[in-house]
């Protein structure tokens, strides 16, 4: 029995707040046991200066902080930057991850940011954040115009792909759901959806990105303690993860499933 | 008639949520209208170096930084360092106001860290931050030990004076609660808490900390657009001001007045 | 009496050299007791990024630092940029508290850049920066070319505000002159123009910036050590101020009334 | 076939050159196909401030640079730091495979500094760092003194466990060999041991660290382009993957397995 | 009898390795006794921002940093930026002495960045630098196109001087060889290329560059712990190291004499 | 004939203003045409880090800054730190001058900080501030105390040979006043003490620091524009600046034979 009651292959309860702040297009409260992180999604038009002419679409960014009274004892803003290294090597596996389930090409002249502030912190914050961003872009992206808009100022020269209305398809835009979720090996048994307690003792800690069409985007297992783990134990932790991802993703599904956000009709 | 419908002395609506989160020993969520304002109060024995040894009591320090999406067009964390300039100067004032609500020779061998983010930016943030602080720091204060702590180490030489029992009494540390309002004048008109619309197009901009005790702690005044304002509008500026804090303290000391955060009975 | 003989309504004597470097347009050293400070004024024509097309003149910047040795125990610079938070609150100030003197649309495509540098530090670097800073100001625009200078190169669609001759009026640019005094309680004695050994104990310190007009542009005021102040004291406080900042005014205007500078004719 | 002529599952020819320099305890230069690294491994007496009293043992930190003209069109040195966000997430990388591969309580109180220079990259250098840091960290090891070293200077207090020579051994620090290599999906393909040529166009992109003795330490595999991977895929990455360890491992212990470096017999 | 056995006017033993790495258009290791280093040449297209339009020619740039491990006590990178305040004074000398052996108007719109990594440290590292630094751009010049490249795009207005063909001629553009080497005074003695051993007890340490033409193009010398130096030894000293540069530009010579980087004839 | 009527053999008139500012122990304001430096000694118990126990007396810094408007065109501050790679290589430049003036075993445990500001820029600001420095450090040597003051606290063990009295003897610290000057050579002509106008036009630049006794301590020489220059170029230099160094002594012994300061007797 795990320290709060919970079975070995059991998710914390996850509470989905949508339109938490009014502000950016998208705003996603995600709580999920103590651990509480806010992730929001801001559209700006904007494009990194590598974006080619003839690439159409746009950019996702992603950035994840944790606020310094996130963690019992409070952990100061480093001097240099607002992240740290740890949330250096976060933040690009929360960009990747979430670029898995989108087509940049559909949604026009767009980067939308997303930032995942972590409020409290009590474990699995980082695959908490990617499932917070999905909920978030796809709000984001419901909030893109219905039409592409024209360039700022006229241009010289060929209009740039990421302009050309024949690729702008917010509509379309989602191409497979994605969810997170960590796994790992904690006294010999391989658990699922590790809290800070579970954390802090595990002999494996693996996180998995997995959509709902059943695809793994990203799988970052280490061992700690100098341990390491075999075949076998690498498919029991797999398996458990993947079943965890497809029961978040059905209530990432059935958050966004409401018009809450009084973005109009559902796609 | 104000773009939201309020009378010029008329305060935005005030929602005030203590233990927001649970990790910290205060965690206020301050909602001002469209303002949201997260504050959280963490104590920590670690004391700043310059504190001398016939100093009896700790510190606080206070932080204040606007996430990214905060405001409409999304705002870059700076490259160097957590907050800019604007910040820098907003967090200094943050410290000032809320030291001024106690004695902090009464709070032992305590820093109690004040981080302020701002989650939505309606106008008033800073205010609003102080507010918020200050219900925190009372929070934080109730959670201090009923007897002081020995130091976590033996000393050579006399006791430092932080850690002689005769000073301390966090009962008694709270000594004039503390809140503050922004006032202006738009179109010739003084005005009470500003919202961006007013502020925006504000002729003067003043920031003033209100002691319950009828003390003002700070009065930040400023001309915008070249304007400059005389005697009558300094007076009527403060007039309704101090008018504002009167009745933002009574919302603080309500909400204050529950034993919510679960920390017995209230003083 | 003070620690310096004068009278609590007394200000220290003032030198005002104008020139003390040729290189920039203004170069003021400013003189108050055993505060010194050296504040210039650069023209360029760079704007920044942010000064839109239909917005008519240039801008103001300043700056502030100590110098390492400008106080009793040498003051490092620090690691990062070359001034501290202090430093950050100090120089907004001067920025707001400046540009409150001057019609910026008059003065064309340029950028007035002023640089205060604190050489000796005895209390009220902050508000000698202020008065040095004006009349440094007021030399610069005075060295603005007659007539205004065609665009840098050809510009593409309608002529920017900035560079149309029919904003342009250096004469008539500074249009209300600004000085600025500290005042406090110290001991129970309200007191003008605090040296540090007044500011050091000083229960309220107060930085007031009034136009020669009668307007006040900045009041910036704190309670030190937990006291706060009540009305009475507010009003005495600025009482002295803007009697203060009337004499201060004086020595400007008649600083500034002879053609020092080798300008030419005084406007 | 692949562009250099390989097989699917060919490594590249590695090349293992020991005391490529002098200075360091362990210094290898790794070339593989085209990538060439230089891993140096400096022992010192330092620790980081988190070890605790009661725990045995030293540690082992990693650094992963690229020099500037390492790359076909060369990169700037990064303003702040010495790497950049890509470059941080990697050396975090290395420090965890590699310290599974020892028992850190035997080494005493040491820190074993390992620096990756990436030369030239084509391809798998963070594969290539891990195996190359592997290697001169054993050539490290072999040169800690045979007895424990006593403390700098006289402790107070009990004798903290790093000085303990009832943990010190050396000569079985070394737990279990640990080498890495890359595999990936282009075009369909699963394919071994990725040159850039590959990299670059992979669907995904697999890196895994893997012991002689059969056990995983890192696995990290990311969809790009938005494709993902199936439980099939990801069965025939991992079985690769395993596969190159294996034959990587066995040309770290030809290595290793003579005395070039003239520290005496090999253990 | 120095303690490497060397006479006092001897040089230590030079080893040149051209192409040392494939990736940039220069790549030259040079050992010197027990000093390494990796001198890279990189060709770009970009230049400075400061070089104007009637400037015909390109730019060179040099960066200096030494690895850590280059010491026998590991020297950690530094947090800001890629190298120090020594390292900021030898790359600027580094660059003065490569720039006087080329004319740059003949080369054409490139920047060739210049990289000497200090792989092993035992002394002469910066005049190292510069001999390995010449070699490297000698075979940088050699690759670059027989003719002159158009605009990246079309330029409006007259085309600036760095795209006109008749300044163009990299077989010319080498005009004056240019090598370097340290003497020093050490117990009395005028020594030649002074390894650790030596430079840690010099009196006088001094840096020369020189031209195979018989020009100084750098001269360095500064007394170490309070001595001085009079003239008949600065005369001393400049003698010998002038011999020793003649020695050196020999080496540098034979080794540019072979076609080993595949480049086609020797010019 | 150069731009300023002087000859080539000619020094810009020079003007020492000892005590500029009171707060340090050392204020030199140093006009040399005009250039205007303004140098601070300032004397503080605190030593490096790195001084050694059996090391008798202390240490001295030197930092240079160039104020922004310094220079006609205003030059911003550095982002990163105060000064920037060029101010990086003089402040090395100066503090290794005027280290070679003094025996630091006799200043007991004093670290005195010499920091040299450029209030206006016309060539030769580096030799200008050593000048300068030298003056600063002879008043604020005067100003140590008269006996070796006690370690702060208590020290366990052997005293420390910076605390021993033996060792400390400020008034003998001085040991060969050291002078700067820059010479160039320019149209062919060898130059002394280059202000702008021709330091910008010369193909060769040279800084060279001598002392009262005739020993060189700085020889830094640059052939500018790929010149080059030969044995009896670089002969008529030396001996033009150590001319002009003995001319400058005589100015700053007159200057320091005056009690201007205050501090009692010459010595």
């Amino acid at each position: 029995m795990r320290t709060d009651g919970r079975t070995n292959d059991q998710l914390r309860p996850i509470k989905i707040t949508r339109c938490f702040t009014r502000t950016p297009a998208g705003s996603v409260l995600w709580e999920q046991g103590n651990t509480v992180v806010l992730c929001t999604a801001a559209i700006s038009p904007e494009l990194p200066p590598w974006m080619k002419d003839d690439r159409p679409g746009g950019w996702i960014t992603a950035e994840y902080v944790m606020l310094p009274a996130s963690t019992p004892q409070r952990k100061p803003w480093p001097k240099i930057g607002h992240t740290d290294s740890r949330g250096t090597e976060i933040q690009r596996l929360i960009g990747r991850a979430v670029r898995a389930a989108i087509d940049l090409s559909k949604i026009g002249p767009h980067t939308i940011a997303l930032d995942c502030q972590v409020l409290q912190a009590d474990g699995g914050t980082r695959t908490a954040s990617i499932c917070a961003a999905y909920v978030a872009l796809v709000d984001a992206v419901r909030k893109l115009p219905a039409k592409i808009l024209a360039p700022p100022r006229p241009i010289a020269g060929p209009l740039p792909a990421r302009y050309d209305p024949i690729h702008y398809n917010p509509a379309k835009a989602i191409v497979d759901p994605v969810s997170a979720v960590s796994v790992g090996i904690i006294d010999g048994e391989v658990r699922l959806d590790l809290a800070y307690d579970d954390d802090s003792r595990a002999a494996v800690d693996m996180n998995i990105a997995y959509t709902a069409g059943g695809k793994f985007v990203e799988i970052q297992g280490s061992a700690e303690n100098g341990e390491g783990f075999g075949h076998p134990q690498l498919l029991e932790l797999v398996e458990l993860a993947t079943c965890g991802c497809r029961q978040i993703a059905q209530q990432q599904a059935s958050a966004l499933a409401v018009a809450k956000d009084g973005s109009g009709e559902i796609p």
